[in-house]
């Protein structure tokens, strides 16, 4: 139940003035972890961070400075780094409001980038999704994970460590497009889990179709429509870089973002490719129902129309009329079944012919 | 019935000459109120007028004049304003005519807007709108609501009054964003409403699917097509703003309007999400019901197969021929019973077979 | 049949040479009324004219000259006028053609304008079209009605005549915007009509659902089909006249072709509303049928499945088998009564549990 | 089958070196003719061809030529016009495959127009395409017929011979369009048969709707998918002629393939609203099959719930205990009949009260 | 089952640091085949390299040198080749991920084009497709088979080696574009066998429709599914040569670019009117088992209204009532079957009115 949701959470915000710090996601017990990476080719450094205050030495510092907080239900905290990165009040109050439709903003200054993590929640049968806010700036990145209990970053984190590929060669863009791309990539992981259920539901349908399918499919069709809002305007997000409108992202940055635009767009057909499947599913199941309807009111209207005359005989002659000539008949009964069989194989022939059996 | 009686108003001026003054609601009883709101960052006064020249000298002094009029069903006081402020003819007639599709124009002078207010009327159990126009101005802003009784910007005159946020310290823009903004965030409350109402239908077409669902789903799919109505023209309205085409605007403001273009977009994806599960519903149901059909369809086709041979046999044994030799037989009635149940017993196992049971 | 009847007239011209001069409409008896109105500022004039050439001296005042053709099934004042007027004579032969598209052509000099007028024929139940053609040139307007005994136009003559509003001191693209306005007033007559029908047609299916139902919701999917394709153009029209793209439309109309525009929009919109209505109610119309047979068959199965094995056990005990030792007990018929009475309630339980009753 | 075939014929091609020249059509027994029209305002000739050769003299006249061919099978005949002409191979190959989609390609020197011509088999009961290739040139055009038995531009060459119109006095590009226009008029009598046949079959679904009904709908639905195919690339087409892209076209015919423009618009939205009736006539005739499966139910219900009951109570008092106090009773014949009616009258009334009958 | 296995393909990538070189296909076992061809005018050269090292000699001659490379699956191989000719690693990348999106990058130095062949599995019955990337340079073309026992381009070898046609006189674009015509044409043959499994179901669903006939319906559904995500792409594809956006596109090229243009069109057009056929088809199949499932409860009915009401007079007269007047009767018996007689003659008049029969 996504959607109700997140207007849900919307609707929180009404009536308060503009610009209000206000989390909108549910109260997190789990307090907020703040990493702080200084690199550049040569150089490395990792602390977590007690106070924000402690990054401000590192802002200034020529070397690229990547603050990753997890959690974004503390406005205090926020409210903090946003001063010492001179962040407008608006993003500030985005980052806090978990509902936020992918999009990227250009400030001048740095550019914010909202995108959703998604994962697939076995438990619950469902996409689990977590808003990641990127603030990309001069030689600094911000990165707001809604969850503070879990790092979507850490093979990223790990590179950086080794100094494994161009990570340390490059800018805070190419930082900024290694995360786009771990969450892109993760977005293959759900769309193979939707493929394989619907791969599911197509064999379940084919041999034992029952009610609980439908409402499987319902529910999967639900997914889809999650996913397509939340994949839809990445495709704008990326193709938006990738057009360097902004002098952040630097040329040698765009083929890779080119990269990513591919696979958003592939991720766009398949989840296109998965709602027409479902609704050809939907056809089949209910072609499929009819289809057995028919055969069923088959059996029953063969059954009906072989016994009705027949009993409606076997009532005549079971009247109590006096005089009734038939039943003094010697082969009376023998004629009686005679008839009835006759009449029982026309109707079958019949049958036959109609191509009903 | 929201649709037909908008036609029906619109059609109330066919045959009136052009730029005719005329009213298209239902005749409002209530008075109109004027309330009068002149600010600048440091000075505030606020008055409810009684006369409409009494706006006059605040027109000329450089502070922000902000007149909002509750209730648009008098011509002549709309009239009187218009020629103090120099306001279009059509403009004028625009006023009067509540039902308006949302839109912007620009006058050169002034921005025409025109939007809805939305809320939730509980007790008719469907969405009530509200015109409101809005006349932005140099240093003057004029705004006009449908209905006189309920005052949508107390908020808004509350933080004016207290000097809350930066709203005493910004242009008439900025107030004309405050205003809008208002009216968004209310959307998401009555999204928030449809989306409770959808969450309830499907669990009570899961549980108990019967002929009022289908009806209260109707009823749904109509309010959502006067919410698409209304939502997507709002959609470029705030966007030809944040184009910043008049000089109205100033740059300072974009991002306030990109802000609640973000969030009309929200919610037209909202709406297109819920019509996208109202339709899924309704499949959910016709297949749900088919199915259904089908079950029952087994159950008589069972019923009528193994009783219907059963019943003849036992018709034929109660007929009234003389010579009927099995009913002379010691074990006769002992061995129709056997062959009974036999035949009913290779019904079912027939009917096992092919999954019926 | 509005479809098929215009390719069939357009069909009629199908081997005559280019530009040939033919009317596609039913021939027609009435004669061709014109009448010449000569206005500006200061002075009117009016006359019913006789000869086509009355107009010439008209012509070369600095006066708005407004000429308006009430019929256009002849060829030979059509032909006179164009020549008077140096019209091309692809024009002529357009204005002969009342099964234009709605289409608005820059021919320098002039614009030929072609729309509908619609009305709604109470008698046979449906929209009634009439071609109006526009030439709108320097101080010159010519106006076409296909109809010749229906002056849809009465009503600007009589502003005309008394001098109420802007039209006299405006030019002749305000007299084109007028007779435009005047066109557009009456789709939204139409509008309401076929709104109305749909909340007729709402109820019935909502209390007496049948056959002639599904009938009507056709013939109106027809109606709204052919309104959307005179409709839509028209947008197109009046977009075109509002850019300026020609210098005869002068730049104080403008924004009175956009107050058309809005409510060419708004009558757009209520239509596609209207059609998705319509598709809504086929579909409540549908699931409601499934549910009624659904019902029925619910019936029809309880009654079967009640009285199916009683009836086998009456006819059971009703057999003539010589050794039937239950129908010698002395409680045989009351047992019996009371097997039955348990097997139906039984049976009604099992219904119950079911929520088939 | 036009759509299958047309792959097929495509496919013949696989394997075969670019630029062969290959007749995708099936092997035509006629002999190619070749008619060769001279003329310009005060000059007309006419010749039919037995060799290419015998064209060139005309080339290099002043005059405008004309040169028809009618049959394309024949690859030596079109390889040496192309040479004389000095046409690019590319499109001779295309002038041989006559399953090529209507088209408008500029060569700089000539520009190549590939349409359909379309008639009603009656015989077939479908649209029969014939391909027409037209090669517009300086002074020159060539035009080429699918098929060779018959001559679409009969008619232009009569008005050619005659001088009537303006044809003669005009250069090559009216000639274009003049026969685009016969093809475009063509359209109509196609699209006015297949509008004939869907009012038929809506009487037909009204009164008598059966099987065969739904197969001619299939059909019909056929003919408009391939009309919808071949009608939307002609606007294009003839809206690429007419912006003048090419120094070919002259500015005094482009009204002329703007009223093109406007028939082919037409056309299509025919095409789509004739899509869309079919659509409504499906609905309109699953909706009835329901009702009337609905009808036929009840009244099974009806009989069912009547008699079995009844049916149940004469078993009864068929049976054959020895101790059934009614049957002694001297009125129990007459109760029993008594409460038999008296059932079925209550039956009746539940019936009536649901509204079932 | 394309789709899933797409994306499970693209999820192996996950977690990987970006830019490693994976085969995203199932391992294969064949080795890989290079095939070196040089040549222009005068000259023609082909090796099968054993080392990637020996294309370079053929590198800086001023030949035309094309590398095909059969089989993808050693990233060794891919590795070198892409050093050897300066290809950014996010190409090689792409080449080994065999479920891209047909795309067209442009490098500046080269163009890198991703498309797919695809075939006709006549043992599986479905699509099988295989991922061609091409990457065309200044005098240097490389082209990557996904399939290493299999040669698509063994024609265009062909027609290299005998100097058939242009193709030797003309430079790598050229190439590029037999190579994409030749996998364009095969498209054709895919379409072909499609379009007979349309024409054999739609005969199979006319004459003898059962459960089967859907089953396959959903299978072809799936197959043009995946058939429009591989052909649309191709479009842009192809239109972006034919802009000429790089100078490794000369204009000579361009005629035959939009000649394969003209075909995808053509090929878009043929699966979009495949899937509107399968539409019809299934709705085809739906309303003919809704009309038997009608017909046939219409025997049931008919059936059950006769029988029910004569086997209950019978049973009635099949009572044991002491005091049973009309079983006296001499004509009693005579009465009853002219009784039940005309009660069924009477019903069958009624169902011939109803149109039952």
């Amino acid at each position: 139940m996504h959607k109700s949701k997140a207007t849900r959470r919307r609707a929180k915000k009404v009536g308060l003035p503009a610009e209000t710090l206000l989390y909108t996601g549910e109260r997190e017990k789990n307090s907020i972890h703040i990493t702080l990476t200084d690199y550049d080719a040569k150089h490395f450094e990792e602390h977590t961070l007690k106070q924000v205050d402690e990054c401000l030495p590192y802002k200034l510092k020529p070397t690229i400075t990547w603050i990753d907080v997890d959690g974004v239900h503390d406005p205090s905290i926020l409210e903090k780094l946003s001063e010492d990165f001179s962040i407008h009040r608006l993003v500030t109050e985005d980052l806090m409001n978990i509902v936020q439709r992918p999009k990227c903003d250009d400030f001048g200054d740095y550019l914010f980038i909202v995108v959703k993590m998604l994962s697939y929640d076995e438990q619950e049968n469902k996409i689990h999704p977590e808003q990641i806010s990127i603030i990309l700036g001069q030689k600094f990145l911000l990165s707001f994970q809604e969850e503070s209990k879990r790092d979507a970053f850490q093979l990223i984190r790990d590179h950086l460590r080794t100094g494994k590929g161009k990570i340390r060669k490059m800018d805070t863009d190419y930082l900024a497009y290694s995360l786009l791309d771990t969450l892109v990539d993760n977005y293959f992981i759900v769309l193979e889990k939707l493929g394989d259920k619907i791969d599911l539901l197509e064999e379940e349908l084919m041999i034992r179709p029952d009610k609980t399918v439908i409402e499987q499919l319902y529910q999967l069709k639900r997914e889809l429509l999650f996913l397509h809002k939340v994949v839809w305007p990445l495709r704008e997000v990326i193709s938006s870089l990738a057009r360097r409108e902004s002098p952040l992202i630097h040329e040698v940055t765009v083929p890779y973002l080119l990269d990513i635009y591919d696979h958003v767009v592939q991720a766009i057909d398949s989840v296109e490719i998965y709602r027409d499947m479902l609704t050809s599913l939907l056809d089949l199941y209910i072609s499929n129902v009819s289809y057995r309807t028919n055969e069923i009111m088959k059996v029953l209207t063969i059954i009906a129309t072989i016994f009705m005359p027949l009993t409606f005989l076997a009532g005549v002659y079971g009247m109590n009329f006096k005089y009734m000539p038939e039943l003094e008949w010697e082969y009376g009964y023998l004629l009686i079944w005679m008839i009835m069989i006759g009449l029982g194989a026309v109707m079958l022939v019949y049958f036959k012919k109609k191509r009903w059996i």
